[in-house]
């Protein structure tokens, strides 16, 4: 396929990011390796003066079970890295130890380059794969390239905390643009794009979409295919930029199916995939439909082999690699010579295949843990697939509630069974709960926020942590934040961490907690609310 | 001793610093640890997704003589990290390589507090210590807590470039202070300070000082105790925050003796320290003397461990450390878990003793090396004491014209020897040089700049690079470099890195293309230089 160049994207670009000039140092550089030459101008700490000898490192095989393996199992593999490099060995302690260019190493790089073309597949010809800190460093960076001081920043409804703690100090605002379970929804992009100029007169338009494409964090959610391709479609029309965080790219899952239609190892039986068929089963990334250049990936190696790495990279065109760089050079340098060093080596025994080989076994463990936490909401409760005019798939009720045929009566919240990450994002119909409803008579200002903290509350009061949905609202002004949807209330479960048994515990103490809440089950009226006391005594 | 707290100094942090806020996430991580807590509001991956088992590393023992250590050397420690901690070994990659709140290792950075306490000793009672990413990742941080678009900001007048490719994008100027082989001027500072309003009226008084106060890079200069007091009190008069930038601050030395007064092993004789007694011979730091708070203090471990670690860590007021921390919580995060785990487990291993044993261990390596470069120029040019009203300590010669009577007309570049750090600056005189004389009489603009250049090139040819001086001049405003002295130009030496062998011959083909330069030796007329060439060809 012959592939075009990325386009001219310069206009993007902020102030400090057009004043950045190249170091001076640069031109050292460039004289030092020439052969011969004798270099009196570097300020390197000698590498006698790194007291290390060598490093050695068991890592598993890609092969493993990660769910049984330890360090007794022989499915582990020995690398090695010496202080010197050898011919065979090129990987060595006194280079990744001592300063780099701030690209960082040349032979990581490429090999991420390679993955990269074969799995992720930019749909432009000069993309460039540069090396960062991990997503959050990675997105801080994007922010200082191209955002103003008090610019408007396309964000998802509900969207990460962290990611506009970077910029709400800055004066931006979050514009935000409605989800439902498949992510954003292009219409809704689409609206608020060609009606700003109407709407906000004088305000330049927003010109990046940050997005979390893959298991969304808080929502969950995953954006299909040609949801990508309408969203991308806008993003040319209206000339955004689109930043694709997605850590969770690797983590997509099947549908969630019932226990019954899975194998013995708990995988749906009919999505077993092999390692080379994954990234066919993976929604095509942003970058894929990318011809034109104006996608930034973050990738991250945080959520495949742990974020103390504090290792990722960017794909993204020549023009914003190199002001990225220029922006390295003088705030964090290239990352961390031991990561490099141990992913590299890594990376070198396992190859593209063991990769994915990998990245298949992390499916395969995190689709086991979603499909334990969707297994325990529908047995804690009762669980209906929705009807009509419900966004989400699954409604539920109290226990014993479900088959009421009054359902609007008992419905407690709604959920999607996440196909990707590692969050579960539920929704209270706070309009069945009596408590929201005296709120609201009494002329609270915030009915929903306030039983939010309440329920949240009692929750840790019973020892049960989740992280509140309104942690997750945008930032729209100074101090202002987005208001929530009437009558609704959200929670993010996590499903990526807790033991089976301490998520069952985990369901059953929230289920308490709703039950009383809602005055229902044993909280019903006066007198089951006793017999459960005296239950409890027992 | 009885020391105050740090006093209130929020007026110096910057509006985007004064704007961050903790992140909501804050409160799910203070109920996450409370006894029986089940939380399923994390977004932890899960650690048998962290494909490592556990690592071993042999690092140097303290007592190594580093110049000789080899993998096979007996004078090697193991240290190992097992992916789970135990009892006796807490340590763990679980841990390491696990998300982790932004102040990193609370273990490590209780061992460095104690360190900087004993041995750094803040004259404050209340101060802090952070980890960050090194000092270049510190330096950006520290910009961005104080900075405004437009600022001032006091600098050496020679500086490292990188340091002000932070700030002169975003529209900051540096202020030059005059330096000598002392480092920077008290009165020279003081000048400043109080002519200010007079000088800039309407615009804001610098208040900040950027100062690497040991082996200043590019001059090699140390601030002496008597000068800290000095620029302390000022800076005290006239509100202003110091950053001290020290990462050589253990690789201060003694004072360059001629080879007959040096030991075996080529320490001088009068010097040789024990390692209780190192922490006495150290200039105390900017900190020590710091009744009021106002010292951003940033070591690193670059020098004295390898900079691939990519570690290091802020001495600070708490105000400031709290607002570096959530800038550092939406930017870089904690430092890396492979190096805060290693350096976490090398120093558990060597205790302080070890670590003050390594610093006096790397001050003789870079004492011989400084010696080196030293004696070379002794040996390769006629060196002479300096006579009254020049600054530097030794005054070069070609060699064989040392003994001139005329000593202007062959005074080709002066020098100091180092008391620290890794560099050499030397001041070519270029008024004994007749293209000098031929340049500024043809009206050209720059005759400094433009001898300089040629002078590093005809090097390149030669095969030995320096580092120009001219890249280490303050930027005073946009594209606007201070104007250099008039009549002189500089060079830096490394002498961290080379062999022996190639600094030797490094000195001598600069000492070639300087003679040619000047016209003297083998250049000194047509017949000598065609004496030389047929020398060459023989």
């Amino acid at each position: 396929m012959n592939l075009q160049n990325s386009i001219n994207l310069y206009h993007h670009l902020n102030g400090l990011s057009r004043s950045r000039v190249p170091s001076p140092l640069k031109d050292i550089v460039k004289y030092m390796n020439e052969p011969g030459m004798i270099s009196l101008a570097g300020g390197l700490p000698h590498p006698s003066a790194f007291p290390y000898s060598a490093m050695q490192l068991q890592i598993y095989s890609p092969e493993a079970d990660v769910a049984t393996v330890s360090s007794k199992s022989s499915a582990l593999l020995d690398i090695s890295v010496g202080k010197y490099p050898s011919l065979h060995h090129p990987n060595n302690l006194s280079t990744a130890l001592q300063y780099s260019v701030s690209t960082g190493s040349k032979s990581l790089s490429a090999f991420l380059y390679n993955f990269v073309q074969r799995v992720l597949r930019p749909a432009y010809s000069d993309f460039e794969v540069l090396l960062h800190f991990g997503n959050t460093d990675a997105w801080n960076k994007v922010v200082n390239l191209l955002c103003e001081p008090g610019d408007y920043i396309l964000v998802e409804e509900y969207t990460y905390p962290s990611a506009q703690a970077v910029w709400a100090p800055m004066g931006c605002c979050g514009v935000p643009i409605p989800l439902d379970k498949d992510g954003i929804l292009p219409e809704a992009l689409e609206r608020v794009l060609s009606d700003w100029e109407q709407v906000h007169p004088g305000v330049r338009r927003p010109h990046l979409l940050y997005v979390v494409p893959t298991g969304q964090n808080p929502t969950g959610s995953t954006l299909p295919l040609e949801r990508k391709k309408e969203i991308y479609s806008i993003c040319v029309k209206y000339d955004v930029i689109i930043c694709e965080d997605d850590p969770y790219y690797f983590l997509q899952m099947p549908d969630y199916v019932p226990p019954s239609e899975r194998d013995s190892e708990g995988i749906a039986k009919s999505e077993r995939v092999t390692d080379d068929s994954l990234v066919d089963k993976l929604v095509p990334t942003f970058v894929s439909l990318d011809y034109q250049g104006r996608v930034i990936r973050l990738d991250t190696f945080s959520k495949t082999m742990g974020p103390g790495h504090r290792l990722g990279y960017f794909v993204c065109n020549p023009l914003f690699s190199e002001r990225l760089l220029r922006a390295s050079e003088v705030t964090t340098q290239a990352p961390g010579g031991w990561s490099q060093a141990i992913i590299e080596e890594h990376l070198t025994a396992w190859k593209h295949e063991g990769l994915l080989r990998w990245f298949n076994n992390l499916r395969n463990i995190y689709t086991i843990r979603r499909d334990w936490l969707c297994d325990l909401i529908f047995s804690v409760f009762d669980v209906r697939p929705s009807s009509d005019g419900i966004a989400d798939d699954y409604i539920v009720f109290p226990k014993g509630y479900g088959s009421d045929q009054d359902t609007g009566k008992r419905h407690m919240f709604s959920f999607n069974a996440p196909k990707g990450g590692m969050f579960l994002w539920i929704k209270l119909n706070l309009t069945s709960n009596s408590n929201y409803r005296t709120l609201k008579a009494s002329g609270e200002g915030d009915p929903e926020g306030t039983l939010e903290t309440k329920i949240w509350m009692e929750m840790i009061q019973e020892k049960i942590l989740l992280a509140p949905g309104s942690y997750h609202t945008p930032i729209i002004g100074p101090n202002e934040r987005m208001k929530q949807e009437e009558g609704v209330a959200f929670f993010r479960l996590s499903f990526s961490f807790e033991t089976r048994e301490d998520m069952e515990t985990g369901v059953k103490r929230m289920a308490k907690v709703f039950e009383r809440s809602w005055g229902v089950g044993a909280y019903e009226d006066g007198q089951k609310s006793c017999a459960c006391l005296i239950r409890n005594r027992l």
